[in-house]
């Protein structure tokens, strides 16, 4: 039996996977993907895109209740969630077709399979599929992924405790929902559910939700949702969670307290898929459920690499395609030879208010020595902001006060995930805060908060 | 009499004015404003801000539309145009209140006169107020703006010949309107009234709509507006225009077609405010309606400086505050003595869909000799944008193949007012196509149309 040969074999077909295989294209390296169920992977199908369609669903729910003060108002308003869940995956079905084309177009043969790193071969090294036959590749990039974790003694049913998958394509709305853990995926079902109309309670087991974020945007965040009606505990640790026909009891630990809800999400942080990749007898180092690499995505084995989520957090799409990139530029020998830099990987949450950032929390920057500047600058002194009835929020950025470097933005309010790139740019290009004061922002925009922010930095803004 | 003596007298208190008087009181200088109207000028009470108003409620109406396709139904629409155009009003008159606040707190004097420049003084400038008082300055900076034009033989009747400011506060919707001209200006109310369901004929002389922006933009919008069912009518010049009782009635160039309407809006630019300032015998030279400057507010006379629209275009409220910082900065010997670059200024378009842009079109560039690159992104590849249901339109770039040098960005589509800050921050900092490659855009973002169009030029792009 003959055996095709590779010169790149991704497992994986998601943001990490099928862009690591059309750079490995676009470089004339032969690339296979071996995808075990969707292209596009959780990303696509099951995360960032369908989320963001409910949540626009969300959004313009929202927006009806803001119509009236521009002098519009609707007869009864109802939503059909059925309708609403449909379109949410007819989207992420196209996106997923996309990749497909893109794949086909760029000469990427995909295999439908489970893959299992096989033996060393002279050449490269062998996989082994799941339909019983193999492949070999010269190179082999793990890209698959990772899951939800879930919490010791709680078992999602899918029905009553729901994770993420379940959360995305509700049959109908909960009267009420408690939602576990608070970051970006916790935080965006609450906005969601809350806009739909469900009572929501949000537990977080640290200080604050949105944790990673800088401690001024979690406050901000969580002001703004409870006064959208939602509940919020920090600091709090479940002892046991009990499905009944009636719902979810949670009892909290101490015992003394107890929640119910008609539903629960478990959104409390995800784990790499390192099983049955057949990474025994390798030199591959798996730590805390993910696999260690170098800044290129080489593990301790030659010839196997790994990227995006299955290497740990951030676990965002778009790190993962840029680690997709710059590991398959490093095999073929192309590419600038730098690793991705500290603190350029944006982060962005798409809940109500939306919640993006880019480099160090001000904690981390004082954490890690900097002496530093900090400015901070409201929507309600941006222009566009009010004339968009829609002026709550701020943004913020820190400075190394030595050398005027952009070390960290911080952004909640309206549009802001759009927003951050700019900063994101400015830490690309080593941005100090001279070359940001002297763009010019357009007026009116809500960018110009930006600019606003960087000026008052240095005690130099105009609108504040 | 004594006569009060500042550091700085500025004639004007838009966007030019007020932040150059602000920036001036930072540096420790005694500023007045004199201001004729209202503080915030034009933009603030009669251009950016309140159009920004109307426009988010067009598209608040025209979300409406949408909603049915996330399964969200509403009742009869109803839209109270008195209410809509009382927000905008209340908007703007935020906004002016909020300039007044921002002086007093930054300690600026403002009068409410018109001002003449009067005679030179040992330690100054006098200038003469209409209350027939006078102060006098160190520096005078003129910023009295600019004006709509109109055409020979075309005289706004504010009913129905209307001027921006008229097209602004309509009492109730027209069935049919008539635009002549087609720059930012026009195309927003245009935007505006076709959602608000008038039969919109938009006209221009030139041989396509928004005519400074990249001819590929100015295709999308025209088709786009098509689409929408506006008449779009271009290298078209009026031989006369008749208000009767019944409406307007435009007759063409040649005389043979007639066209009529309930209403007809004026859009054909702006000319700067260059008259009754005293400028008779000084040395301020005036060129087509506009007070000549250097890079830094500086007239041919001593002591005299202009900013902002009655220097010339393009008319921006941005560039006005950015001109008026730079020139208050140099009269006090600080900055970093760089007039504003080529190609820095970033102009929006918030017609829907949005335009935005920064540096040479594509036609520029060539003309200007260079050997380009130019990469295409459209948003019916980017994930956010379908998402959003929102994904016509574009994003494309513009390099110099020799230094990689981004030469010029344009946008058309979703948001894309917001997103361009991050091309006018690349050009600030010199970025070449490689920084803007390996910056990572957020996933999913509208923002990564940008990364896509910047691999596209360089035959990298992923997703498409």
């Amino acid at each position: 039996m003959t055996t095709t040969h590779y010169d790149i074999a991704v497992i994986g077909g998601g943001p990490g996977g099928y862009v690591a295989a059309i750079r490995a294209a676009q470089l004339g390296l032969i690339a296979v993907v071996v995808e075990r169920e969707h292209l596009g992977g959780i990303c696509l199908n099951w995360g960032c895109i369908p989320t963001k369609a409910l949540l626009r669903a969300a959004e313009l729910r929202h927006s009806i209740d803001e119509m009236k003060s521009f002098g519009i108002t609707v007869g009864e308003v109802t939503v059909d969630v059925t309708a609403l869940v449909q379109r949410s995956r007819k989207v992420a079905s196209r996106l997923s077709s996309g990749v497909t084309h893109l794949l086909k177009k760029n000469k990427i043969s995909v295999i439908e399979a489970t893959a299992t790193i096989g033996k060393k071969l002279k050449n490269g090294r062998e996989v082994l599929l799941s339909d019983g036959t193999s492949i070999s590749a010269d190179h082999v990039i793990i890209a698959t992924g990772a899951r939800a974790r879930s919490l010791p003694g709680i078992v999602p049913d899918g029905t009553a405790i729901l994770t993420y998958r379940e959360a995305m394509v509700p049959q109908d709305m909960p009267k009420s929902l408690i939602i576990i853990g608070s970051g970006a995926i916790g935080a965006e079902f609450a906005s969601f559910y809350n806009d739909m109309g469900v009572e929501v309670t949000l537990i977080e087991a640290l200080d604050r939700i949105l944790p990673v974020e800088d401690e001024e945007v979690s406050a901000f965040v969580a002001k703004s949702f409870e006064k959208r009606g939602m509940k919020i505990m920090t600091k709090v640790k479940l002892q046991s969670v009990v499905a009944g026909p009636d719902g979810v009891t949670a009892t909290l630990a101490g015992g003394d307290e107890e929640l119910r809800a008609e539903r629960m999400i478990l959104a409390v942080g995800i784990t790499g898929n390192v099983e049955d990749l057949g990474l025994d007898g390798t030199a591959v180092k798996i730590d805390r459920g993910h696999i260690v690499t170098d800044g290129f995505g080489a593990t301790d084995e030659p010839r196997i690499y790994a990227i995006g989520d299955v290497t740990g957090p951030p676990w965002l799409a778009h790190k993962a395609s840029h680690e997709g990139i710059i590991c398959v530029e490093k095999i073929a020998g192309v590419g600038d030879g730098h690793a991705i830099a500290d603190g350029a990987v944006p982060g962005c949450t798409y809940c109500r208010p939306q919640v993006a950032s880019v480099g160090m929390t001000e904690a981390a920057a004082k954490k890690a020595g900097h002496t530093i500047k900090v400015g901070q600058f409201p929507f309600a002194g941006n222009g566009k902001a009010i004339a968009l009835g829609d002026d709550a929020g701020f943004v913020k950025t820190i400075f190394d006060a030595a050398t005027g470097e952009l070390l960290g933005a911080h952004m909640v309010g309206p549009e802001v995930t759009e927003l951050i790139q700019g900063f994101a740019i400015a830490r690309s290009l080593e941005a100090t805060e001279a070359e940001l004061m002297t763009t010019i922002f357009p007026h009116p925009t809500l960018s110009e908060a930006m600019h606003e922010t960087v000026l008052d930095a240095y005690d130099r803004a105009i609108h504040f």
